[in-house]
């Protein structure tokens, strides 16, 4: 039995990471990539779509779709800063490359229309297309199977501000449009689950270096930007929020708490703009999420290098970088 | 030459003397009804579209789109205590009664899309459809020939609340959305314009029931419990904020004094939800809108009455009322 | 019978022709004179309040307490681009000119605890005082007689911002903090109650310089440069809403509309900034201020240029000015 | 060499044990008490607070000023429901009783006027009277040694909402007033310092209260509705942020690891109202606040455990309990 997915990413660092353990793992059926605005400009995304695949060898084999190219409400933010292009400069040939001409929110629509109920959906980006689609067709929600949503902290501590996460901050009307929606939403927040169980130390990051397989290289070189400003900021190695949350969706049993709580996003004060308020059970509001407070991060990181030690013939070469 | 027009609507009261207008007068072609949640709920809308294209004889004639059936954030608020059901009562056998299969937001960026720089649009309901619209492609402003919007005030009187008007108020982050995306706008405000220049007294009232047509008499039925409801907030008449707009695109000459100025819609804060911060020039803002202040109230009222005279034959007959 | 009251004011401009008005009308009992961080510079506006005393002749005649020198929250904002320096560049020597050691928030608590329900304030810069000593001691409101307060529009029309008048905008914490503690409230409003009523247009200010007197030339200082930024907005002469707030207090048959009314400010949203949501009856809210919406103009002009035409005997001589 | 020292608070539970500790401790100069409105009743935290002089023997040997009796802006909200009375339904003869003249507001400005930077505080309620106290007078942040102020938490878990601490919440204006205000501040966040390092559990508590004394009875009656409380919410014991505040300033070699740290309070939306937002040192914000991170609990429990032996004459007997 497999469990089809359609992953939600503006892709960038370890969204490339998610797309592979996503093609890669016998488990997982992707029926689909959106696009939605975050990491890095929305076409370089797409660029980084079509490499990641690239590496697999399985550029065409699952359809890319152009989600909203902008948040709900406030500017653009892009995390530039993190993550460079989100693929350390590799280059192919474009010529040929396409994705689909149905817009990413339809895509959506559609795709759960055609199997309600069976299809899951990760999202680790802003959540735009989510809530354009939650907003265009109320019914959506429901003929979704489970929502895993990378975002969020349950600790207080946000990356891009003080109190805000990336991808809530971004777009954080979305992030509250779709946790008021009804999904059936498991949240893998930033803080502190990711920095407690998904960074790659150096040690680790050498390891998976010393696979020698292009999907080991081509790892090294969409997480160098990352590392650097991990580093920068005293994370001791690369973060993967993204792909441990296509891990918990497929590999549930690596969970090692979790607790069904209320989550709430803010979005009327530039101040806490994004920050996930997670009630602890004791303020007496309905559980919307179940909220992962650990993972085996051991087993996370055996799961992602025995995919990447996997090895793929690159549909084409690498061109030289200027 | 014709002007081409969408017609995006909440269909109640006014609305439908929208329609009988825009159906009726041989300078608009209306290319589409597009439906939004708003005044009254989203199916008694379009049962209230079609009453009006019965009452013109012309069910069938322009396609109906359903749109966004929820605001962009904030749950739905009604309008039904101020309007009824916005048709009076009025039935007929809905058997073969149709709407389009496609989204009302695809609709509006598809038939500006077939024809970029053509189409007007006569926003007289909550913008959802046109901010989701926007968001979904951010082109879509650019194709849109001039957008008549319905909503706000520019003397600080709301009517939902002290400082919203309906519309705005309904889903104030729509309106955000839209007036920063670009459009070609033309603000139509609640007050004091529509106060000033478009409320039917009771003796011209009288004068439209006197005209003894199909039209005078739906006319008499969507507009009954407006009128109750205005007179005993101290409205001396009907109000006619939505036909309004659409006669400021068709027949500009009626407009007496205009102003480019820029318009900001409050969202952050319940109290002021849904305002129209509309500067009168000094604060060094960049005008977005053209917000029109005053018409020629006469020849507005004499203009309404001319349509409502044509001798139309009704596709239906009216069921009794229950 | 006299009307005791204490001026609480942000000295500057049209707050000297009150201080004037207040002093000279037998009518008036000015027990104190409160100072609040507002128009100008705090010690400026000190300046202008003795200024405004010696042309009087009535140095150390009434005792000046100083209050807050910031606002409840946010950061002291001038409207010096408006008044200069509030009494255009008018200088007397100050050797021994003096102002109480006791607070101004003390004083306005003090003064009426001495006199509960007799003294009435009329409160013409931003609310700071007032609402600190609201929030010290809860007991104050109810020991005021009238407070009347020169803030606000009840069209829509802020200055220094397209929602936000001055003296709202300033402090809209303090002003909502006044507004609920439970005052017996006249509202006098920028706009449009000002403009329509209370503008001296050329020839009237033409008409007070050529009275003659020390009161009509130091008028002429104080106005200078309010009149050209005016005229450079749009408005056709100087503003006098200050004074008018007085006025209103003292001489109430000059109301010709007013309406009680339900007043609410914003302060959770940067854009509506001090914007005074006034509901005009329908909303079933509680009328918490009297609003004064019209005065006779002309009997107010007519009033402070009698006033003007006394021959006063100032108690120091103008320095030549640099 | 003492610590000069002002206990601003709203005396419940640990504020009796910090007036304890502080009244106690030779280290400390206890100089003045100051009450704000908080945890219950504003009289009834007076009667908490002589309840404690009595318990200690020293009934009118520390002054007691009565500060602001609500919050800035928002209505007062109580933690009865966690404190009950605050001192567990004990009794005294309040004949003689007596509370200064002086307002608390007063009392804060007078005594550092008279000392200046010579006397810290240590706050222990909402921050209202430290907030009035700086608007009133800017130049008294600089006055004050150190102010140890008990609030907010640093990892994102609040306890009256999941964002929102107790004191930052019931006054989250003051709150954001005194931190821009420019005091020298030590934070001692409720979470997860408190519950970290300042629970003392079911076994502890039957080590104090087999000490035997007037003051370990005393403590067991205070603590008795907040132990309901707390082992209700899942935390295993009592909590004292309070006294480990004071016990911060009076002995900071306890403090095992703080860090200096941009802190900036909500106050500009519900959901998040009170919520402390702390940089973790990579945003580019000026620190602005001392963060308290960890303490040494054990030593804590064991400091506030021998002063708890002490045997001290209560001024009055204890009446029998209705």
């Amino acid at each position: 039995m497999t469990i089809p997915v359609i992953i939600d990413t503006d892709t960038a660092q370890d969204d490339c990471v998610t797309i592979i353990a996503g093609m890669m793992d016998p488990v997982a059926e992707v029926r689909a990539i959106t696009m939605v605005a975050g990491n890095v400009g929305f076409d370089q995304q797409v660029r980084n779509a079509h490499l990641t695949l690239n590496a697999l060898g399985m550029l065409g084999e699952v359809p890319i779709f152009l989600g909203c190219r902008r948040p709900v409400l406030v500017p653009w933010v892009s995390a530039e800063n993190v993550h460079g292009d989100g693929s350390g400069g590799l280059r192919i040939d474009e010529q040929g490359l396409r994705t689909e001409d149905e817009h990413g929110v339809d895509a959506l629509l559609r795709l759960t229309a055609e199997a309600p109920g069976e299809i899951s959906i990760v999202a680790i980006g802003p959540l735009t297309n989510l809530a354009v689609a939650a907003i265009k067709d109320p019914t959506f929600p429901a003929r979704v199977k489970r929502l895993v949503i990378m975002g969020g902290s349950n600790n207080g501590r946000g990356n891009i501000t003080p109190a805000g996460e990336f991808n809530f901050y971004v777009d954080p009307h979305a992030a509250r449009i779709v946790f008021e929606a009804g999904f059936d939403i498991t949240l893998v927040p930033w803080a502190p689950l990711t920095l407690n169980d998904a960074v790659f130390k150096r040690d680790q990051l050498a390891e998976i270096a010393s696979l020698g397989t292009p999907l080991s290289e081509f790892f090294g070189h969409v997480c160098a930007s990352t590392l650097a400003f991990d580093e920068s900021v005293g994370i001791p190695g690369t973060t993967h929020p993204d792909s441990l949350s296509l891990t918990v969706l497929l590999h549930p049993e690596l969970v090692t708490r979790s607790a069904r709580q209320h989550v709430a996003i803010e979005c009327d004060s530039e101040l806490t703009r994004g920050y996930s308020a997670i009630s602890w059970g004791v303020h007496g509001l309905e559980p919307n999420a179940e909220v992962i407070e650990a993972v085996d991060g051991e087993a996370f990181y055996a799961y992602l290098k025995g995919i990447l030690a996997t090895r793929t013939e690159p549909n084409r070469p690498y061109l030289a970088r200027g």
